[in-house]
């Protein structure tokens, strides 16, 4: 048996406690907030310990891991902390909105070897996963182009988003992530396009809320990732792999399956997931069951700190692209 | 190059006009219809000559064919001319409203041996007429069983319907073909049930506007047929395959291919085609030209004038079951 | 927190298993099996005591509800027991084979005033739930006309099927019973034809493994169920409703969304789920909760043991009209 | 009666004898073609003249409209000679690979006040025709980004591409010009990239085969063209508007509509259409019947010469962009 810490019981750390409490061979033993009262409701839903402060869990042997899912800014700390304790380590993406941070970060724990694993939740979604290892398999030659669509279904508050680090190191960071997976490589050069068309206020503070991004790969193949912060239909995730000998395309799973044909159209009458709670609510559940067996087994977690990294440096390149107006070289 | 006589010049015989002229190796010579005014329109679009008679037709040489497309209470005696003219015949569904009658023609032309061919069309929908070679092919294995969706979009007027041989005879011996067509057997036993939830006023004259028919073919196969005169989303023509290795299934085509995603749903944009003439339009131009590949081959034209007779049979057989609620043989 | 005793822990029963441990509000106590040490495995994993025989159960205070889980032919005598020690119960489908039996065990329970639920877990599926409801809002209008078709994935060994009570009452009930769910009303006549084109040995004890049965309703609508014991495309079950504004089908679900296209053709690379317990997993789910919701709330559980017995006459029934080849009516 | 005479029988111009034969007021009377058996396949089969040489047909007064369908390099000269006779002009794309040289030629003709219209035919298509409607009806709100596939079915040999000017003015101006007509706007911005994915032999001559672009348009949406020149599963060739309050797709339409499912998986049976005569035929029957339309009604022909610049303009940019690796301003 696993034993985890659950650090951050707001509404995604309320999720990943009962996804901890559900998985085999892992049980919830503390919850840490720094407002209280959302540790203990969660505490005690799940039979859990609240922890007064993180140095309770972090000194406490019986303790395995910590599942880090405060907000971005206290990342960079907890996961020092906790390495330093021998703890293993599940985070939520991103790692840090810096980059520097983020490399600091990793200096000061490498040594320390313990296992990590960074929260980019869509590689355990089991139609993007299908298409990664059918892919992998060869089952459309070479990938040749690649085009991932990534829209939430409502922007943020002009205030909260001033504060995200931008729409592609708080949002597209889960598709540069995506990218990665799939090709396989390293993004080369970067063009980055985008606009205000739904939320003018963003301008303010030079962010954007709608994005085309084309990426060439080292090996030479062509990407394209479109973003929008407003979605009416729903939560739209949709990848196109096309390759030498046939396209794999993901497509999004409806909350139902029920199809209408009136006098005035024939409809799908399932609109999409709302948000990413909903709709990769298995992929939540096979990433953490996958840092599980990689604890169990003694596998390196994927995906890793590296991954987490690398993903931050894209969203770097395509911010400065889009500043500039230029190619950026990776 | 085939020169062609179009016996009927209403909606139905204006649509064959045209495809005779459009036909490689065919020719639309002479035109009649019992109203001239309707001859004469047909006739002015496609430089044909329209015929007082249909005798002037039948004793000019240079007449290779008649296409019978008049009201159905003509058919047969048309036909028994026609064949006794030496003129080689495609003829408009059904045959005639009487099997005995039908039965009688055949004796009177048989010797005749003329080139027949009668007007199921949908054996030429490219959809219908994949599945039918796929299934002969083996892709699904061995037939179980086999479901026809038939469903009209519309209704016509009560007093039409009186005379019109009622819904298995006018309607449903398209689906009777279809099945004898795919299955490629006869039927062994019928039952039918009905009722009249569209029009009440059918029952005056023990008709019905919703059937549902079950048929066990002479090897044991498993049909369902379901039809209906009123469907408001369009026409709807689907069959559905089962065989011991998978499910062949025909489905509708769309006039085009938008697909809309709103707050409210995902829809196809486009509604069913209206009716016949546009669902089966490259049906009847694909009928006629194998029509004119059997004249101009020496062929026998198919589907034969035995078809006719055999969808005839099997509408009755489910007359009789309707009216008496027995399973019926065949 | 309501107390459940488990009653079987083979296969469903681990799933229910499960279930009541993810239940809100709901927690497994005791299991039971004729088998010890399956009752040991599932208890342990839950935390709950193995009883050794049911009376230790029946006559434990705390235990506020049974799930029967066990071989059919036990279902009545436990009912019964269950019922006079004024336990909750659910119990899986059919309540017995013999409806005389299920007709004694009402009269010997009703007094007892229990809440008692049959295991129609259809019924919660939420695709086919939403077609119930949409259509019970009018958004097709009156409906005239509903198709069912149930495919299980493959058949089970001739001595199995020996003992199954046959087609219709071991696998078509559920489907009697959704045709009950939809319509909301009863069957008028039912006609069946069957045949065995799956597995011949069926025959020396009158059963078939294909079936299309036909069904008014006593307003007058027709349905038709079409049924196989082997499909080899995965576990196939599906709705059409068809109304006089349109038509509601409630479509399979798919295990992923991926979609391939090759030279050969665009194919959704997902294979129906495997069988019922992945199906219908979130129906189980949704059939339990609801369960545990009635008790609370002290409303009257829903199926209910009536709708046991009617879909069970509806069984004998199509039993009958197969065998004799004649409609039979209700 | 509009007389047309065709100039050009080769695939596309055989194509374009058959259409004006088959349109409602519209006569083929000549056929030119250099190599002179062609034209006189053509013109035998619909009953034209085969004419020596162009002046014959220019200074034939019962000649309206000339089809330009000759190789690209003779356009413009043909354009000019045939505005100076007083002909109305239909001229496949491009107008000539030089921009400069299309300018020079609008100079020449701009007097004469001739109809002239642009074969950009995939405004006409069924399914691409109603994505625009809808969106210009305000379907879904303000249209915020644009996606457009196009993918052709096999590559052209290297020697051909040699003088093709290159992909962007050779094929993907199509969608250059599918982009002016659903956004009803120019562009600010391009940005392409591309590589030699599957003929490497195209790098001597500085051209790709796969390409992305990126494109903003004056009002600031941002659109998204991707391109191949090989694509196994058929002519693939979509759009995806997205606005505030939906998604429009146009999506490939099939030669017919068989599923099949299988243990494998459930398959649309039907592979794309093969290419552009095949999917556009009837796009380019409403091309032609819109332009005969026009010079019936008196209006003027749309997409206009202008348009055909436009595009033009569009390819250079991108082609300048693809090979300094810059963002191009218009």
């Amino acid at each position: 048996m696993i034993n985890i810490a659950l650090l951050g019981a707001g509404r995604i750390g309320q999720m990943h406690a009962k996804i901890i409490s559900d998985t085999a061979n892992s049980k919830l033993s503390y919850v840490f907030d720094v407002y209280q009262p959302a540790a203990e409701k969660v505490a005690e839903q799940y039979n859990a310990i609240v922890a007064d402060d993180v140095e309770v869990i972090l000194s406490d042997e019986r303790v395995d891991a910590v599942l880090i899912a405060t907000s971005t800014d206290t990342h960079v700390d907890l996961i020092i902390k906790a390495a330093k304790a021998g703890k293993a380590i599940l985070c939520e993406k991103p790692i840090d909105l810096s980059t520097e941070r983020v490399q600091q970060c990793w200096q000061e724990i490498e040594s320390c070897n313990v296992p990590i694993q960074i929260g980019f939740n869509r590689r355990f979604d089991p139609t993007h996963a299908n298409l990664q290892q059918q892919l992998a398999e060869g089952a459309i030659g070479n990938l040749q182009q690649l085009i991932i669509t990534s829209r939430d279904p409502d922007i943020a508050p002009t205030e909260y988003l001033r504060h995200s680090g931008g729409i592609f190191r708080d949002m597209i960071i889960h598709d540069f992530d995506m990218l990665r997976f799939i090709t396989g490589e390293e993004a080369l050069e970067i063009h980055a396009i985008g606009n205000t068309l739904i939320d003018p206020g963003l301008a303010e503070f030079n962010d954007v809320d709608s994005v085309m991004i084309t990426i060439k790969t080292q090996s030479g193949r062509l990407c394209h990732i479109n973003g929008s912060r407003r979605c009416v239909y729903g939560y739209d995730q949709r990848i196109e792999a096309f390759g030498g000998e046939g396209m794999l395309q993901s497509t999004n799973p409806l909350p139902h399956n029920v199809v209408k044909s009136t006098a005035a159209d024939t409809a799908s009458q399932s609109v999409l997931n709302p948000f990413f709670i909903e709709r990769y609510q298995s992929a939540y559940q096979a990433q953490f069951a996958s840092f599980i067996n990689a604890l169990i087994s003694g596998a390196a977690p994927s995906p890793s700190f590296e991954d987490g990294l690398e993903a931050q440096k894209m969203a770097d390149a395509a911010q400065l692209s889009l500043q500039t107006g230029k190619t950026v070289s990776l």
